[in-house]
């Protein structure tokens, strides 16, 4: 079988794994209060250009998104995102659970834009009811998208400025963030998501760590504050007795570089992929410059297909055909994607 | 430094960290839908003497405890536990978080009592106002409990009455399980935990393993039901993404009656440990036949010890004394135990 | 100035204020456990042909939403409902503030289909990811809908079917429900909502009474879930201490049909109101059989229109053009019509 | 039958009554938004020494006690309150539906002190795993208390002085203030009130309306949090579409000091059955200076005093004892006392 279906198909990077076995007899304190964990809060603040701000290790995506906004929205508030999105689509509810509506937009290649996050705000206090309504309290965005597409730098400014005229938060889904910043099209830095964000997370599970995402707040909090939002974290069932584990993986990803070119190597095998197979006459519905990659195909093969190979189903655009999605990571070889290739070849014959 | 601090200050033990690495390029299932899981699922219900039941690997305690009580629970329902218990105290308010109060009686060495809840229980519905008030739904209890105690095998039928009686669904919170089930007073086994229980979790952060608990749930749930819960744990961000490593981690654990080994040797210890001191004129203020030890020291000692050796405090039973909490496990080497029982017999000088 | 922006303008209707003021002197039991309570409870069963049920009297619609809701839907489940409906759009996010997600589907003339509804839980079910996704548990309408319009006995029944189908519970918001049953169109009776409906309310706020709103749930419920939807209620503040008042309005609507007259006289008059400004040329852009009529006029005219005249603005469907609604209830008299339909007529020339 | 068994068994006064007949044919806005309200808001800011504020009328105590807490608590804190609070014991559950943990404390004569507010705070933070558990964010009081107890001005102060140490807001829930400002032992006005608090509520419905409650936030709130904080009203299900109707009845009670009269004189009648029934050789378990007596009585005359007395059971304190709580209101007539005592007298014999 040919793992193409996602990116959390196997264990972590060896480096990761190995660094792991390396300090496993090492004492630590627990719950995050360890040395492992504070240096590489410092790693990652350095690399996103910040002087200072907060840093938590978290488990998984949606658990940090349940946190994050947890933080953001204040009671009554809702979250603008696009319709798409994971919290407002495959989080069973996660955001709903914690008494926030999840108000889906309408978007343009899977992406918000300002215009539409403008359009929206701006007739929403036009109605003259809106206080009978959700206010939006926070933006959600993910980079890359949900299939693959990516903000651009003046897009995220475009944004940024709309946020600010209506008060809004911004947050940013960070679950495949090292295939943004390993794509050849991305310009948005780490830095900028520092700038331009109220919050953000760079994940870990889909890039080659066993579990982990890292929550990035810019900025420090009052000492309450961060105590409180430690509290968030922990009442949300989300803090890690063993909470250097997470961070340790991170510091192996982000200490000498390991994370660009994890992402930029899958990025390129994905788009290799995509090559090949719009050459065999096989097309995307879009385009995607990251490590997901879409094809239109025809029904009936799925299912062959399906023994061979694990892809996920977006849709059907047309009666007899299908949408799948493949998905590169540290794992593909070479010989993946040539398997995975001629497979596809040999079915359409 | 000696880390006696709490269960969780290693990695995981040896065997399991190898089998990760064994199963690290083995590609898998997201989400609890892979092999490992399933046969792990198998060999935890065989254990518990099930023929069926549903088993899912979650990642932290309070997590799983947030999972089970709100599938327990019914809206507007609470739960009934001793007044230390762990969701009373010390999950932030995860519990309440999810709507339901969190209803505490008090204990007898840290054991709610069937009496107790049958008192409680006649009590309230003997009340008019009833109906304005939360109905306790469920009963949580810890094996061992919070200060190491263990429910006897009567003691739980007991409960498990009263709880028929009264409608309570009864759920356990094993974190420290395996050294309930290592302690030569404990009588109550896995088979008996799944015949008295509407459910339960094995720990395995704070017994061996990187993190994980496994919730187990006796008899097979409707398919549709099944699904609902499987959402309940996503919506709750306790869904791992690489599901088979926790589970992974459990079948290293439960294969070959490690779990009981590493319980006993670690209860061996902590009772080495309490008799040590204990004969070093040093009191416990309760017996504590499991992993965790308590110590009455005077409190100026903190200071001094907390420089070579990590330890929980417990309260000050008098003016000048404090109680400390001494924990063994797997990772305790008796060179730890002689330098922690010569440094504090050094500082009683 | 003319109060035709909604139903709930005035007070009460004159037989509902001095029966209030008969009964001021009578004591009561607190809490609903009181004899006009329980009277009006079997005289509303009785109207819906129901040998036994429960009946709530609540203090407003939003109110009866949230407690309907949320004893209807279990953890994690969502209600499936019209992309204008109430508690999408106008309660502020009520039900998410109970946990569940709102999923609003599109809509033909106001309502949903028993096709559309099939539509979606057909698609549900067959997307393999749906187990990440909130599951529908409930389908909510309102009767009249939104916009004015009705659900035939033929609609709602296969609606009906569509919800046994999937295990869906059907919930029918009557916040205007007198003017579907004084509708000439309407052919779905009280029996009809008891029916087919696993509950539904009737509103009395909009329909004459000072407040109030009588949730009935056909069938009688064990008396510990009686208790427990008693407790939803307090918990979620919605339990009147004099609960006697809301119940002696009911009474005084339903003894001998004054519901029903003061629902059809209010919908004559709205289309009195509805052909008299058609004939003046200005359209409507639906047709509504109840007391609600929408218009489409000039938007520069709705200024000076509201200088003598109370509306509610529903949308812009041209550049220069707005939707309005106006309202007629018990109060509206025929001097009312007359001087609104003037006042427009003179505006137009 | 004698309806002393609460202050909720009749309608309203006669006053009020008279002025919602007078009103029921004058047209006015929904929601709030009405002249009525507005100028109901300026007369309750006046009387409590306030320039400006906020006044918001919603229906029951309950879910004014939802509301204020959801605004005053941020996400994961908690509220410290009397162990007898109405918040703790017979609101449901209703605090912790929204999330929050209701954190109770011992009591002195019903009242919560400076004194333990401080030890509770000072312990907690001095607990090394604060963080894991509820940080306290609120303090609620009940004036006067569930007992029918005061809290002095002095008293009062040293609270908020504590409050302001902990960063903690201060919310008193005044379902019956009247009776405290009508006790001659009182010395807390409401311009105390709203000096000392963050906000607190004047109840209407135990003090001679039909319904209502008056929540006070001293200081005007900006525009948008105003409208964030009329938007959680609404997704509570607590604002009524007929808005003027609550505020009617407060203009009534406040307009030239009817609430003063209506306090006062119940308190009178009070203390005049505490009397009588003193000498008659029947206890009460403390002293109350408001409209709530209590009195120890054999428990074999609960039931033939049912048959003709309404009252209610304040437990057993003694194994053949029950405390009976008899409250006054307007509605009680010299009568009414005088067959009571009669009564009781009479079933001592």
């Amino acid at each position: 079988m040919i793992y193409l279906g996602n990116d959390y198909s196997y264990g972590a990077l060896p480096q990761v794994l190995n660094h792991l076995v390396e300090i496993n007899n090492i004492g630590e304190m627990g719950y995050g209060e360890d040395t492992i964990t504070e240096h590489t809060r410092r790693l990652l603040l350095n690399k996103c250009g910040l002087e200072d701000g907060e840093v938590f290790f978290l488990t998984g995506g949606t658990q940090t998104n349940i946190v994050a906004l947890d933080w953001f929205l204040r009671a009554g508030e809702g979250v603008l995102c696009a319709e798409g999105a994971h919290i407002n689509v495959h989080e069973a509810g996660a955001i709903e659970a914690t008494g926030h509506k999840v108000i889906p937009l309408t978007t343009e290649s899977g992406k918000l834009t300002a215009n539409a996050i403008e359009r929206y705000m701006t007739a929403f206090f036009g109605d003259p009811t809106w206080p009978h309504m959700v206010v939006p309290g926070c933006v959600y965005l993910s980079q890359p998208t949900e299939i693959g597409t990516l903000y651009t730098l003046k897009e995220l400014q475009a944004i940024r400025e709309v946020c600010d005229r209506f008060s809004l938060r911004l947050y940013i889904d960070g679950a495949r963030l090292i295939y943004a910043l390993g794509s050849e099209e991305n310009d948005v830095t780490l830095q900028d998501l520092a700038d331009f964000t109220d919050g953000f997370y760079i994940g870990g599970t889909k890039c080659g760590t066993l579990f982990g995402e890292a929550l990035i707040l810019p900025g420090l909090l009052p000492e309450l504050e961060k105590k409180r939002l430690f509290g968030l974290i922990k009442r949300h069932g989300a803090l890690l007795a063993k909470g250097w584990l997470a961070a340790a993986q991170f510091e192996v990803l982000f200490k000498e570089g390991l994370y660009l070119e994890v992402g930029s190597e899958a990025v390129k095998k994905a788009l290799r992929l995509r090559d090949s197979l719009n050459a065999l006459g096989i097309k995307s519905p879009w385009q995607s410059p990251t490590n997901q990659q879409f094809f239109i195909i025809p029904t009936p093969l799925l299912e062959p297909l399906s023994k061979e190979l694990t892809f996920d189903i977006w849709g059907t655009p047309g009666p007899s055909e299908s949408t799948i999605r493949l998905v590169t990571d540290w794992h593909t070889t070479p010989s993946d994607l040539a398997t995975a290739i001629a497979l596809i070849h040999h079915l359409y014959k």
